[in-house]
């Protein structure tokens, strides 16, 4: 793996190398880990990397790699950047025949998105988007539940994503997160929706198998000089009928990163909540609750392929983030070998994802520029 | 007290005739128990009342007690009968001079609603409205806080009162509580939004001192044959500019009874759910979460005041709903003292609730009609 | 119903009230509520009572009731004054024909409890003691899964109580509740052993079935100069082999009111929490956890016999208590219509229960005493 | 790093790998990964070692390993067996120079952990035991203010490890884990007490920073045809005077892994559970219960300083786990460098918390046996 961004200082980057480090499938060869090259080469040696493999740009890594025989050189790219240098290494690395792990949102806007989606289905090369909420078991034992028909139809959802981190003018401070988070230029069009809206979209079409068709959003900023929206409320329609209700914030003062989605169907409801996801509640209409425990015995086969260590004994969000570095390498391994992959570790989000993500956002910010009406995505 | 409604089969009149009871300050003296004169008698034995004193009519019940001495009359009549009979009785009793606790929603219309205002401030009697969840003491600890600007300037609240018992055609059996509350002759404009959804919108209003002055309202009926909504979204837009999020719903497979309240300020944010009343999670910007309990030593008086037992020992809907009653009582026998009661007494729901909630109902039935298009309340 | 004890000041004389009230079964016609005559006077006028059937002591009340025709005198004692004060009303309430309703613990000793036990059985006299936590709906629910072997045979029981008020040397102060509580010659051989130990043995022999045989227990008292135990740890060996750890205090620093219950048998667990009554937590070998929840409509017959609201509606602890005042009422009445109770009227804590509770008071402090060795019940 | 065990069906070993990997400061170099030298290939294979780095057994790997080159040679090892093959390999590394990461229990028995103490002082060498509990940044937040004496004097500790894995005989199946788990020759003298009991020991003194100076234990095996004890309870008194109860059980059907600690003090009281390991509640005497969360600003730079990921991102038992060997790997970079660790990292688990381990199974099997009896640690 080379990782394009996540030098010192950065938050992401260091996630990533974790959770791609942690099953023990993948190896940090090189990186272009700073837009400075003098920090990326500061990096990269605190990352016991060789000179050599430490570049200054992504555009120089790709290429230098390139060169290197196969088996010596990277097998993916690892891009862990600021939103607006999403598309970037993106279209370079899949251009030059390198798969990637890119951070989620796909880019900068749907125009980008679109060449990317292209992109990926003439290379047929590997894209994985880290919306990695979607990496934890019982996130992926609820979507089955949900496919299996467990619950019947589905018809309301409630997702939410509410922190509180950004409830002052942080950017305002050397707050490097919040700086480019609320920087119309890094960031894209929106700011709390953009960052963390999308994983609630993302959770609620993820664990449904639903599409949201139609959104009227209502979006704020409260604290003042701040350019992007910190707070939005939207209401949802899904191409089942299905009626829901999304709201993100970063002005919930006091929130952590509470993540949370219901989802109501005609023989019962699910509940997860992110920041304690080894537990999922389910409601019946005619029995009583029941609590699935990751590492529980009766799970589904996804969930339990994702989960590394019996019941009781926490996993969470390196270990979610892990599940999709795990299947990306167990995908590449196949590749690599010409078989084709299992199909449980092809469960990781697409460039499909990102595009869906993007349009969200193009459409949450037309919604709420419009005054809060409804607009069909 | 006499009480109009609430005779065998019913659900909300034996609740009201315990909350009554529960603090020794209110005695049935008489009732019109049903509009089926035998099954009123019946019910007025089994509540061991003297035979002359149950009636076949709400209108028969007021003028003959009017007939009684002070001190041997009923003091105030308690309607507990389903929304179309909440206007005559509450009308005729004012009318009449008798002091009134209504079961919610006020009546059956704005027209009804204004009607009843005038003549409350016209009589100048008392006129209670059993909003009943405003009752528990630590939503009247959370009203508090923020009054006392502890949070500071309100951003975000989201409401939420989910419940599941409606998820199948329930009143294509004989369920008499399904039955009227989903007609809309009985009913009123709306279903779901009508019966609990107003007791969301009364909490808000109650705990945050703001009004709603803006709201866009998606409301569906999932059930095949349902005459009313059964479930709707609705974003809000309150007069100091905080934003919010309003749902309610009696298609949410498995949940009970799952009315809960999130606040956000500037400085903190508050959490407090109606199925564990007696715990309000305070969060804040720079210190650690807290958590305050019915009974603890550090509440506000209103709180204290409120509470009948010491911390621990869990005090529930029943105690709640008793202290409106109480107060109530308290009101009235300053009133009867020709005393102005301690303003802690006169904490209860009011008319002017009542006409909120029905303002409420009002708009949001408008509002789904556009086709969930923004109006002003 | 007659009261002795319970004036102003008391805790446990207005729970008890207010628990009597609840349905509507039972009314306070007369009481000696205070040892000082004219506390008992002002008391029972708050009470609106008439100043004839307020008397000075509880002997008076009796002989005075006795005189007074039947259906007008009392029905039964209500005796909520300190332990040491338990037995002289008990005992001639009982000679005098009257059924009795005593808090707990029964009495001083093992000596009053045997006297009151044969008096009981004698007469015929319905006594109730008020072991109240075993009136909530889902520790008579967890009771029936157990007796009917939902959870196979029992293997092990950990019951807690803690409490944390008397932390600090709270009886140096004028706390009236403190005082009496941590006073050997009015609350017993035991602290908080006799005043929530017992209550943690009752529960976990009620819910069980099973009678603990043997026990080790080792006593402390953390507060200078108290003269009682404030804090005890005790093993437990169960007539059916299976074994136990209960642990009650009064100095566990900021604890409530947590008296709580886990039980373990062969097939499955239970876990239920006084502070939040309403959830019953099964787990199993083989499926998921399971949470029923009071009102739920698959509980049985006798936890929904006392259960008064649907589910969600949370019942708190003066519900559980109104069930044994409920109870006790219904056996009354069907006692003076000389007819059998119904068998599920017949369920509320008894002489027995008093005599059990004396004995293991009798016996923690004797294990402690000699260093906390093993003794027998 | 060497691993010693951990092939193939292990399940420690592999817990291991990803706690050592997850923060990159570890290489896995080679391996004797069972005593099966077959089976010790496959697993070196898999884990994409080279043939010649991969042994048939530990002897063979240490003195191999010693002949290379010091930089190419691993730096210590760690060993994942059973708990009868902990001190042969645990003492020859020790003796040739290399550090050792050894899992819990010590080892087989007193004698063998005083051996192994002397020689760990003898040579100064690093021994971290994987107590992995103590691991997590909330568990040190705990001891760090009791410490510095926020709670006071501690008055009483409640350490409860619950399992109910073993409620059946599944050692007569073909589990691995259990098999040996049950086994008195390969598991020592205790079953639930030495595999759970230990960490629940090691955890209580570890945050209260007390000793356990007496116990009274009362051990059952509850299983037919089990060999050791699967249940255990026990009565504690500490160095302090303060008293406690610890419970390990393996036959709490339906629990998973339920280690929690509660520990009053005079001023305030403090609750985790490694279930959900990121919140630590504090109660007080005189102010709102506080609720501390991982990643939280106001938490000690010891909490902060094992943590990876802002609050709200769930950290688990591999990061708590990872933490002993970041620790560990820091200071053996210290040590290279010939220079003193920090001190945060010298936090981590030692030879004497192995010694206390085994003497607390000594102890504990000896009191059971004389019938529950005090015995002096």
């Amino acid at each position: 793996m080379g990782m394009v961004g996540g030098g010192q200082g950065a938050f992401i980057g260091a996630v990533h190398r974790m959770a791609a480090a942690l099953d023990g499938q993948i190896e940090l060869v090189c990186g272009a880990f700073s837009s400075n090259p003098k920090r990326s080469k500061a990096s990269g040696k605190e990352l016991y990397l060789p000179k050599d493999r430490v570049y200054g740009t992504y555009e120089e890594m790709i290429k230098a790699e390139k060169e290197l025989p196969l088996g010596e050189r990277m097998d993916f790219v690892s891009i862990v950047t600021p939103n607006h240098v999403h598309f970037g290494p993106s279209k370079m690395a899949l251009e030059n025949g390198f798969h990637v792990v890119c951070d989620k949102p796909l880019c900068f806007n749907m125009k980008e998105a679109k060449i990317l989606q292209k992109l990926v289905e003439k290379t047929g090369l590997i894209f994985a988007l880290t919306h990695n909420y979607t990496g934890y078991p019982m996130v992926k034992q609820a979507r089955e539940m949900i496919k299996k028909g467990k619950l019947g139809a589905i018809r309301k959802v409630v997702v939410e994503y509410p922190q509180g981190w950004l409830s002052t003018h942080l950017e305002a401070t050397d707050q490097k997160q919040a700086a480019w988070r609320t920087d119309p230029k890094r960031s894209g069009a929106a700011g709390a929706m953009g960052d963390i809206g999308t994983h609630a979209e993302n959770l609620a079409e993820y664990i449904t198998g639903l599409q949201i068709t139609e959104l009227c959003a209502d979006l704020s900023t409260f604290v003042d000089g701040r350019l992007l929206d910190d707070d939005g409320n939207v209401l949802l329609r899904f191409d089942n009928g299905a009626k829901g209700v999304l709201h993100a914030s970063q002005i919930s003062a006091g929130e952590e990163n509470d993540l949370n989605i219901r989802i109501y169907g005609e023989k019962g409801g699910i509940t997860w909540h992110q920041m304690e996801p080894n537990t999922l509640t389910l409601r019946w209409l005619d029995k009583p609750i029941e609590v699935l425990r990751t590492g529980g015995g009766t799970l589904y086969a996804v969930a339990q392929e994702h989960t590394r260590i019996p019941a009781g004994h926490p996993e969470g969000y390196l270990e979610a983030f892990a599940n999709i570095y795990r299947n990306v390498a167990k995908c590449i391994q196949a590749n690599l070998a010409g078989k084709k992959p299992k199909a449980i570790y092809t469960d990781y989000p697409t460039v499909e994802d990102g595009v869906r993500g993007m349009k969200f956002v193009e459409k949450v910010v037309q919604s709420s520029k419009k005054g809060a009406r409804w607009v069909k995505l």
